[in-house]
């Protein structure tokens, strides 16, 4: 049996590595259009900042490992021009001589990946426009801001234009070089997968960093005067640097693909079924390049993660030597620091519900990562999204400092398992008070999901309570409902809905005769927690309540209004 | 309806809080003997060390607050002595005036706890014996390591008899206060829940602090002079301190109940049914003094944690209101910290495993927490315990420096689900360099398991590779198999298997001729990922061969012989 891999990075070398674990006497050629296989590309962007400091860190698997290990034939700066299926050749052009020749394959792997998305816009392709999806574009970042041999550094000054993973991993590298950094987004928000309201503390840790920040807002031109970058927003705005880094997304490398006739999806993804096998049954695709199916909803899509890359390589390898290893689709999480934050997600975000149409109802809670009485306890936020009649889990979102990456993992087992918010009340996690609480944020969140879709605790959304005040503001009397706000007198005067009414929760049951009966009352707090107690105790005593879900920290976010933070 | 709660820690003050919420009219009656209600258990051996500053942080839901938010009638240095079933009532001392009364009842909710466990040694009830079970306990202790105005700190040096849990954070926090801190442990290894050969690396960990450490022993006679403690041990080993904590297990606080008739365990905890009711439909038993269920085996048992008190307290309120909530049993999910290490399990362990006769699989990995391309990844160990047949997981323990708490929650989630080793392969897991890896430690486990059920991979195990080369050290060509180790001759040279012959990964397939055909080849690399591959080549090539799983790392901690570390 003789392999052709196309692609050498994830998908492609776990595929590599494993064909030859299945087979000691299979040819397995790898091909690699870069200078080399199997680098570590989600390490890029800490290289070109420095917090990797070695290249050669970034090379997790060099070519004469997976030669002697794996016994692979890898050839690197060796591209692929052509795919003849009929042969069941590949035509290669060698990018060291130029050469052409001609490889034949029994089975053929795609492992492109995908490139950066270059829009259509004037000045593009200017010198000092980069990208970060290989080892020669961080070559090239790298060079851009390391000092020179006794002169200052080359840039300091640089435009980011797209703010997701990529985006925001280079901003912060940047300002670890020391490089002033404006970052201009499209979006109303940073990291466009999570929902805005989630994501919207960490507006304010760009600022704190002195990150320019433009949202709603993009590049329209770019000019190159000479002596820099001239950078030209929808908005009006000019904005100078030395160079730019665009990092709107990526598309699936799939020209060989469509030019060998490959069928492709809406999203340029090459199609293929659940072994990976593509409509030719000897060609497989996986990683960036493939289409995927959302583990959740079925639906196909794209989702570009080493990990999802690595699985598929497997299923392809073990497809091909007659395994029936099946991919169970992919249910995109996926994590991202931010200046010490992180925020992480897996399944489906509020805004991919409702593009889908799907039901779906929400909770946010506030907790903090560990028991508060332990010293170094750090909040976050956490956002469970799920199915309104049975509960089954959709979707999480938790932002924070520390132990965000543990929540979401909890939760991306609990969505693989098909579970409910119930299962959550259940969950058996660990507990010391440096590691965690008696009640785990997971417990939490599901205590509170599950006592919402109980009927214990009806609950209103933030989007409501504003569009309520937007209506007849300084009213608390309104039409909309009667707020009430059970915090303390000192937190009400630091800040609160406009028209609530405030009596503390401790005092509330003396004041019920102050109390609306012919009228809903929407009850808050500061994350929800006495707001429940609160929404339990009138809902007992005969009140229309509804509690505030993620109270008043939630509402701000939810308010904040679009706004450039430059 | 009139609900009364003996104990107001976790289970009984979470017991009250939830039936507050499902009545705002019942009669709440929270009755604790302690000074303080819901103080922070777990907390305590921080504050003794002074990690926790305050005390009154460790007063998580003081007296005040559950009166004024929950409406509790709550009385603190009320200490229940008898329950009269016929009458449905409580004879309750006043500790502040010594008067007794009887309180009604229509449901009772036992949550007392556990004790420290004192076992019958000569001079165990001396002024210089202590346990750390309770605020007063911890009173206790911290005035004894805390300075006396103007004065040099009390006590310099202190015995720990029992390193479990409460014994290992005493430890910790001691050296912390810069008390010179000696441990005795029966066991042949601190924290006996864990297998051995998991904690070994924690043995250095403590001698590396200066701890005393003296493993299969124990303190047979206390002895004070009048100016200091004389603790005898069964070796003959005397150690003289300034007192000692006595911390080798709790025992049920059961008296209460078996005066009254209630049915008890083995181990003396309280018999309920899945709504933590006892015997007496109209009483109920929570927390620490429950027995419970484990949820993988089933079979009856007493284990100690916060989070599963909590639950029980939850569902005993749920089912006195007439709810359906019904505990679905302990699966002893757990973790401690060792100075800045951790040890952390969930299910059952081999042991555990052993003891109930239940036939299982198990392998290692020792994987980096976060890929090791980026600064600051440091070295794990796990663990996985799983059914040899279906692959349905059963226990897993991690123990390393970071991270462990995320692995071993994720697979406590797993194991709630009922998920095999299978499905670990196939978890998407958050992933970008500062957080974890590509595959993450719980993918490696997922695969090495999965290779092992699928035949891909038949392993051997320390154990059995430590008995064969005991019968014949110097040979490797010895009946018991062939030992061939495939690291580079490096690594051979800095310590290997006795008898083992060095063939790296790399030259192996130029090599098989000098291997034999006739007998088992157990390979082995530094983890087991080389071992893996080596495995899989020779057993295409017609060899017998088995993988050492864990490989040198894990033959090393279990070689290490019962010591005294002291």
């Amino acid at each position: 049996m003789k392999i052709v891999i196309i692609g050498a990075v994830a998908g492609g070398a776990s595929a590599a590595a494993r064909a030859r674990r299945l087979s000691e006497d299979a040819e397995i050629v790898l091909l690699e259009r870069g200078p080399e296989p199997s680098f570590a590309n989600c390490g890029l962007p800490y290289y070109v900042g420095g917090k990797i400091e070695s290249r050669d860190k970034l090379l997790v698997a060099p070519a004469q490992r997976l030669r002697e290990r794996y016994r692979l034939d890898v050839r690197t700066l060796s591209e692929v021009t052509a795919i003849n299926r009929s042969q069941k050749t590949v035509s290669v052009r060698d990018l060291k001589t130029g050469d052409y020749y001609e490889e034949s394959y029994d089975k053929l792997i795609f492992a492109t990946g995908a490139s950066a998305f270059k829009p259509n816009i004037p000045g593009i392709d200017g010198d000092r426009i980069m990208s970060l999806r290989d080892l020669p574009d961080a070559d090239r970042l790298h060079a851009q801001v390391t000092l020179k041999s006794g002169a200052k550094a080359a840039a300091q000054r640089v435009v980011v234009v797209g703010a997701g993973f990529i985006g925001i991993e280079v901003v912060e590298n940047m300002v670890h070089r020391g490089v002033d950094t404006t970052l201009i987004e499209l979006s109303d928000q940073i990291l466009p997968p999570w929902d805005r309201e989630m994501i919207e503390p960490l507006h304010a840790v760009l600022a704190d960093q002195g990150v320019h920040v433009h949202l709603s807002d993009s590049a329209v031109r770019f000019e190159d005067d000479g002596t820099e970058l001239i950078v030209h927003l929808n908005s009006g705005t000019v904005v100078r640097a030395d160079f730019a880094v665009v990092s709107i997304g990526v598309r699936p490398e799939n020209t060989l693909a469509l030019d060998a006739g490959l069928a492709c999806g809406d999203r340029g993804g090459v199609i293929t079924n659940e072994s990976m096998q593509t409509d030719d049954p000897d060609i497989y695709a996986v990683g960036d390049v493939a289409e995927v199916r959302c583990s959740i909803t079925g639906d196909a899509t794209q989702i570009p993660l080493a990990g999802p890359a690595n699985r598929q390589g497997r299923i392809a390898a073990d497809h091909l030597f007659g395994r029936e290893s099946k991919y169970r689709g992919t249910q995109g999480t996926a994590i991202v620091g931010v200046f010490g934050r992180a925020a992480a997600m897996t399944g489906l975000s509020e805004k991919m519900l409702r593009r889908s149409g799907r039901s779906f109802e929400k909770v946010y809670i506030h907790p903090a990562d560990h028991a508060g009485y332990y010293p170094g306890a750090t909040a976050m936020s956490l956002k469970l999204l799920f199915d309104p009649e049975g509960g089954e889990i959709l979707g999480a979102q938790a932002v924070g400092t520390n132990g965000v990456d543990k929540r979401i993992d909890v939760i991306a087992m609990a969505i693989q398992a098909g579970m409910t918010v119930y299962d959550l009340e259940e969950a058996e996690l660990c507990y010391a008070p440096q590691f965690g609480s008696a009640k785990d944020p997971v417990n939490m969140a599901g205590f509170v999901a599950s006592s919402v879709l109980r009927g214990d605790q009806p609950i209103v959304h933030a989007a409501e309570v504003i569009e309520s005040v937007a209506g007849e503001p300084a009213v608390a009397s309104d039409r909309h409902g009667f707020l009430l706000d059970v915090r303390t007198p000192s937190e009400f005067s630091a800040g609160h809905v406009e028209g609530a009414v405030n009596i503390p929760l401790e005092q509330l049951r003396e004041h019920l005769d102050e109390l609306p009966r012919e009228r809903e009352i929407v009850v808050y707090c500061k994350v929800g927690q006495r707001g429940y107690m609160a929404t339990r105790l009138l809902a007992q005593k005969g009140f229309q309540v509804k509690n505030l879900s993620g109270g008043y920290t939630t509402y701000l976010r939810a308010e904040t209004p679009q706004s450039v933070l430059a």
